[in-house]
């Protein structure tokens, strides 16, 4: 049995993070939105790197509790006032309108227009992102600095959009592997300039894709670009079928930012991928935390939805709202750090090569350890202070290997890096001394 | 389904402790032990605040492993010295007579009456509490000062008791609910003038007890005021058929003093009453401690004998035998807190509110999140920071409503206090979101 | 029901470290290996202690995965420099020589010499201790010291060792007991003049030997002196079907050194063995660490392969290779220290007194406490502060004896040491309170 582990170290050249980046910043500029034109140009976009099959599911479908809503689109926005002075710009900043705004143009005085503008007091030079997806409405934000300056007066508000029947769309690649259990990634594509909180997720999960079509795959692997919480449900309703062959999953957010790795379990807590990424983590010199799970955050709160409880965590670095730059237009292309990128990529490439690697085997000799020495395997001359480390590695697994151990038990166990055992296991193997273990590689049970 | 918890702030008015400090004041200056007039006395006075139901047990009668002794019953006592100075006199305490002694009426030497006093040399102006109810003996208990300057010579010794066959008096109310799983409240009314040990469970007990008569009750509600070990054995010998409907139980003691909260488990650990105590607990501001159940202390002993094994912890504040003034004089009404005998009041009916509002729902929507905006239950305005705290709960809820989780089970998992999912639960209630699942709400079990 | 609990206090005396320190001294010169006339010599000087049967396992006999190797006997070995000064003698220490070097009588300049010379660079004053069991070689140790001073030039080497067919010896004492339910204590005897390593070992086994013969036992034990490795599997290889009888096990080694007792658990770490020690050393003075299993070791690493998995784990005091002397000459008689050893027999003997007094029993009273005043057993005086030790003990073992509950059980939940709950259980099987519960003593499982 032959393996193509990856097992290189994680340097910030295997993870490609120029490409990254440039993909990344040709993303920036474009108004995305739940549905709509920005969210097309972005997969065609993906479409260039990947060969993503774009979906497309008309206004008014029904989807589970919910309902496929109108598709907005926007060509312009501003406010002038009564100087004739253009005091808001879409043009000069997508966040400047509320998401999903109807169309207007109106003359009003402050008083009126004053409900419809959003600041963050606390950081006045910010312009904050609004939504108003499913309560129709319209708004503006703007940075404090501006909101403050608003003399009174009549002021003009002009918003070019549509909200109109049309289609919600997602990209979606299968990446056939030899089984139908299937890792999923996940990753939201529905907001505008916005680099860590979408764009960063967007980047790596591409290149993360394009890493694992060079690889020999055990597992098959699906990955969604979807509109937040309206784009997995339409995946989860439309397939069905499919999501009871998702053996492991990760929604992938906030992945370019300088802090540490955060994981956050899926629902069950204790899922292969639960387990996975606590020890890839655990062996990665980047401070990390993970954290139980939480009804709120990302996608992840509709896989681990209690119709679907799949073994789906989230992988990010600094999470949603623990940033001051969370939504807002300080989350912009400079709050991202190339090797944050690169590394958050590498460390998912790390957790692949487990889901790849892991498997159950049974010693061939279960009575007494196996004599290593006529198979090359030991050191010539005993009595010297303790089995250096690959001597360990063997011991492990072959003490381990009963049948009821999987890889990963046994690393959790033996406390060292899931490379370590399973180099030691393809050692085993090609002399003869390990066998698979009839049982399911991913689930250990018999 | 409509639900009337008790979520009240913990006020002291609530708590009503004037009527409890009034009714404790008034059960403090009977000799009550383990038989006779004062435990009847006693009994009749709290008759005035709930419907007690007072049985009588013969003498004689044959308890498990035990007898119900002869009945006690004193009148009088005194020691004079040869100058026919009155030196003790159960008249000024009646802590001054060894419970159970036997009546006599004797002159002797110091060298004789010696070995039948009792003081505490470490604590020279406090009256000890002794007893001695299956060996029979007479004794006095006098302070450590006074023992200290009793000069040789003769001393008249009178007690003027009865030990005769009569019966064992205990009071019970049942105060039923929807259900025949009942809720036990024990505390043993054995103890002559000691005040936190003994009349601070009897004046909680009390006014708990006609908290619960107002509220709608699933469960229902039994409270026994028994003299200590005969006095619940006599219980559990006479109600085997009940014993294994109660579901919940707590013995009451100690609960006036100045300490913090202890709880000590039931013997099983686990159960649904040392989980609701230990959330209550822990989202209460005043200090407190969790204990392993060991078998000494009060009545849990019985409850908790292998045989019986119920789910019955102990509810305290600074336990027995950890306070100094524990068994003896300075046990007084001075020991008493209002604000403490209040609070324990307000942590019991926090703990009722648990029990009755504890159940085990079902989400309506168990795939993916239902849309909670179009029932009212959403921000408006989307992208702001983080939900505020009451969405949170909504989450909560419809993530783990999958059946097999109990609302105590929710908020251990989402660390809130229990009244915060409940508040979410009967919101979702309210717009269908949310269904009782066909389980026991008490054990979450299918 | 009467036992003859081992629960006199651990002093030196009663582990008679004289006699051991003795047989330890005479055994330190022989030149043990794992075959040959060393081990031969050393089962026959314990044989005057205990009546040990030796087996002998011809040469070529395969033994699971392995083949008992030829016999390595050695008369004498040297090199002799070119001044004709012998620099090394067999004679000086049996260290000097690799074990199972091939005999060999040659002159050969340095330069060929040096490869089979064998120092330790950080400790220049010891002579390293080297072995080449199943890789045919020769070669010599020496101290640095003696190594950096060769000068350039002929040398002539000189092994007078015997490489042939012969046997494989081991040491077995079999002491029966009541059931076959077998206890193992199995110790290496293949190192030449190493104490701490092997020498402790052996002493420490002998003795705990001769103290279980004096006892009334319900379990049988089965001593072993092996050589390690090809000892333990030669053992298990002959007696499967004996194997399923160890109930309990130790590997015993490093016994005599100054540093605190280290427990290295079986591999399942759960068993009655590995829970006996922790709660003896729990309970001891000295400075303890319990460890987890590690496929490296001693003979546990057989004991505990896959296909046994035997409740076996390893007593120590400093473990191999953490001490600096370890595997060298410095691991001498002076680094034995005469208390060490006395406490390690000690701990043992404590061990043994768990595993024979342990036992399920049940309250004949299970519904509420008996009545134990009527006994005896109770305080005649009530109301003080509180039960006194022993009290409690009863209180412990009446309310856990549920039928389900070991002492072993017990101890661990009430936090004291065994025989405090054997001596109340002792107490209460006199009077009649408590019963054997039918089940299997060592398991608690009905």
């Amino acid at each position: 049995m032959s393996r193509e582990s990856d097992t290189s170290s994680m340097s910030a050249a295997e993870a490609d993070p120029a490409a990254m980046m440039a993909l990344i910043e040709e993303l920036f500029p474009i108004c995305r939105s739940i549905t709509g034109g920005g969210v097309r140009r972005t997969l065609s976009i993906l479409q260039r790197h990947i060969p993503l099959e774009v979906h497309e599911v008309p206004s008014g479908t029904t989807i589970l509790d919910w309902t496929v809503p109108r598709e907005w689109n926007i060509r312009g926005a501003h406010i002038i006032d009564q100087d004739g002075a253009r005091i808001v710009d879409f043009a000069a900043s997508n966040l400047h309108v509320v998401q999903y705004s109807r169309p207007i143009d109106a003359v009003m005085p402050l008083s009126e227009l004053r409900p419809h503008l959003h600041s963050l007091p606390d950081e006045p030079d910010w312009i904050p992102y609004r939504t108003s997806y499913y309560n129709e409405n319209w708004g503006f934000c703007l940075t404090h600095h501006q909101l403050s300056s608003l003399a009174d007066g009549l002021y003009r508000v002009v918003i070019d959009s549509d909200l109109a029947p049309g289609h919600l769309s997602y990209g979606e690649l299968l990446i056939p592997g030899e089984s139908e259990d299937t890792v999923l990634f996940s990753c939201h594509i529905c907001h505008p300039s916005l680099a860590n909180d979408n764009l960063s997720g967007i980047g790596v999960a591409t290149m993360l894709a394009r890493h694992i079509q060079t690889l020999r795959r055990r597992y098959s692997y699906r990955f969604l670009f979807i509109p937040g919480t309206i784009g997995s449900l339409t995946w989860l309703a439309r397939n069905e079928d499919k999501v009871q062959s998702i053996t492991h999953g990760l929604v992938l957010s906030c992945l370019g930012d300088a802090g540490g790795v955060t994981y956050k379990q899926s629902r069950r807590g204790d899922t292969a991928i639960d387990r996975i990424v606590a020890n890839v983590l655990h062996h990665e010199k980047v401070p990390h935390r993970i954290r139980s799970f939480v009804p709120y955050g990302y996608d992840e709160r509709q896989y681990c939805s209690p119709g679907f409880d799949l073994p789906v965590g989230c992988l990010m670095r600094t999470p949603n709202g623990e940033y001051p730059e969370y939504h807002s237009s300080a989350d912009n292309l400079s709050l991202l750090r190339s090797e944050s990128l690169a590394h958050s990529l590498a460390v998912l490439r790390r957790i692949v090569a487990v889901i790849e690697g892991d498997a159950v085997y049974r010693s061939c000799n279960q009575k007494g350890e196996p004599q290593l020495g006529r198979r090359g395997l030991y050191a010539a001359m005993g009595g010297q202070r303790s089995a250096d480390y690959d001597q360990m590695a063997l011991l492990w697994v072959l003490n381990l290997a009963d049948g009821r151990h999987s890889l990963l038990d046994m690393v959790e166990r033996a406390g060292v890096p899931f490379a370590t055992l399973r180099a030691a296991a393809d050692a085993l193997l090609a002399v003869d001394l390990l066998e698979p273990a009839p049982v399911r590689a991913d689930t250990g049970v018999v």
